[in-house]
């Protein structure tokens, strides 16, 4: 069966790959098969940073970009903003009614994000955050959902919303799926736990082949290996990390070589920019060729949102419907 | 200088008298004055009714009718519905960003309400009903909200909100200034302090002549009264009190007469009775005028929707490109 997959990334600044890796790649090859949303959260990304909204405007496009060179195919799937799909908004009001302030208090997710955002207070919009990622489900009837284990919570939250909305009213919505990603957290290129932009030990995606291989050298590696045959330790060393997520088929020699000490780390580094230089060039090549016709990103980012807009006026009829707040019939 | 006045009800069931003295009055002496906007509130009723929003629907389209009847003037006063403003959803979604969770739990208003209100647990929509109501007022650029000393923790919270939008993106929303009406709540008729339909103790404004009468003849009174000319107590009783706020002209010779025992009940109360005639008899006429023509409801709500509307497009333009969102330009 065709599912509908709706995926999407807070407008917080250019991807990188552990985007790829976690989600990006996962995208290109599910467009394939289903009818895919992938979503600009803008209005999301205001819960941490409504203080640099401008940060939001200015990688907006970029992100845009992002997707198009890593492969994501505007025939096959919709990209759209959140922000101009004011139904998701009107949902998420609706949603507000049907969840405790304690269910939200307790969702392990919540309370994890608030920590690393490094917001002073918790604020309304960020408790509010499932709500409102409930409503992106439900307002195009989403059917899968990819995501990490930690984000399960979140989805487990939509899925209870959906259901008490459709017990109380009418079963107008639809309950998503889990599709669980099978790519753990890609670490960053000074072994830290998460590739960030912020933390400043991330590969864009966007990077040229200079840059790589500048980061590439300077990427951290098994700290115990001061002679080129001492043994090594692959797995705390996020070279061989990458390696298993982006080179997967050459993995187990380079553990083996690396724990027999029969590889020193640049021969290991340079197989792996090899590897990465196949995945980066053909994604630059299609940035260069989208940048140079900026309007053809404002139709697609245009189109795609109204596309979903229709999805969402069917799905928003049917809610008011349901809860009898069709005043005239066909109200809008 | 003619200000922009904003006022509404959550639509939970008809209106009363006690709407009448402490709102309706003063709304029909406004719109003279002043650009009126009369918004019914059928989203922030689900705060509380989500469990019965067929409720809502039953009687958004009579409370139109107590307007109307009322003396509200729809070539005055654009009468519109809160779910049919998608604009007012997206601004609180904005807004739901600028404001902790404490600030809105440390909210006397919502904390009495929620008790009020008999919900077992705290909502996150109810929570937010304030941060709600910010949006309500901030979408029209309403610069004038006539509230009771009550309601004045949530227009100062909506100020705060408004003055920390304008300091943060660009000085596009308006402050509103608050009329603090001078009208205390009305008693019901059983002397609670409350007049309320779901107490049982309020006086419709569609209710017949002989409802009225009714209503009065078993309406409490003075306790202490056994005898006609017993001295009594004219400030714990509500017939004075209707008195005082419906016949303000002759409410020093009540409290004379009462307290010298030289008027009785019955006598007092037909009184009343016959300026209250004089009040709704007029309303009747207009409210079976007018029921008589559902079409004209439909379309009074409709013009007054769609008015609120292009106020509501040109605010949120100036939002969006003051928060950086508007992405094309002109992206609607
Ligand atoms: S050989 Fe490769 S996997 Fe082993 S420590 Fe060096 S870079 Fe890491
Ligand atoms: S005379 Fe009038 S004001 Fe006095 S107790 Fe009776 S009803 Fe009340």
């Amino acid at each position: 069966m065709k599912n509908r997959v709706l995926t999407g990334d807070r407008v917080t600044g250019k991807l990188h790959l552990g985007h790829y890796a976690g989600s990006l790649k996962n995208r290109v090859a599910l467009q394939e098969e289903h009818e895919c949303f992938v979503m600009l959260a803008d209005v999301q990304a205001l819960t941490t940073h409504f203080e640099r909204s401008e940060l939001i405007s200015c990688s907006l496009k970029e992100m845009a970009l992002d997707y198009l060179a890593a492969g994501i195919d505007p025939n096959k799937t919709s990209i759209f903003i959140q922000s101009m799909v004011p139904e998701i908004a009107e949902l998420t009001m609706f949603f507000s009614m049907l969840v405790t302030v304690n269910t939200l208090r307790h969702n392990p997710t919540v309370k994890a994000e608030s920590k690393g955002a490094g917001l002073d207070e918790l604020y309304y919009g960020f408790l509010g955050y499932p709500v409102s990622q409930a409503a992106d489900i439900a307002f195009c009837k989403a059917t899968l959902i990819p995501v990490g284990e930690d984000q399960l919570p979140h989805l487990e939250l939509a899925r209870k919303v959906v259901r008490r909305f459709n017990e109380l009213y009418k079963p107008v919505l639809v309950e998503p799926q889990a599709l669980i990603s099978e790519v753990p957290r890609l670490v960053g290129t000074d072994g830290e736990a998460k590739m960030s932009k912020s933390l400043g030990n991330a590969i864009e995606l966007d990077c040229s082949a200079e840059e790589l291989a500048l980061k590439l050298r300077k990427a951290k590696t098994d700290p115990a290996r001061i002679h080129k045959n001492d043994p090594g330790h692959p797995d705390i060393c996020p070279i061989y990390a990458y390696h298993g997520a982006f080179r997967p088929e050459g993995a187990v020699e380079i553990r083996e070589n690396c724990e027999a000490g029969t590889i020193g780390c640049s021969a290991c580094k340079e197989k792996l920019r090899l590897a990465l230089e196949g995945l980066l060039a053909p994604m630059r090549e299609r940035r260069v060729d989208y940048a140079a016709r900026p309007r053809d990103i404002d139709d697609i980012l245009q189109a795609g949102t109204a596309e979903v807009r229709r999805i969402a006026a069917v799905t928003m009829g049917e809610v008011r419907e349901a809860m009898g707040l069709d005043y005239f019939g066909r109200s809008r």
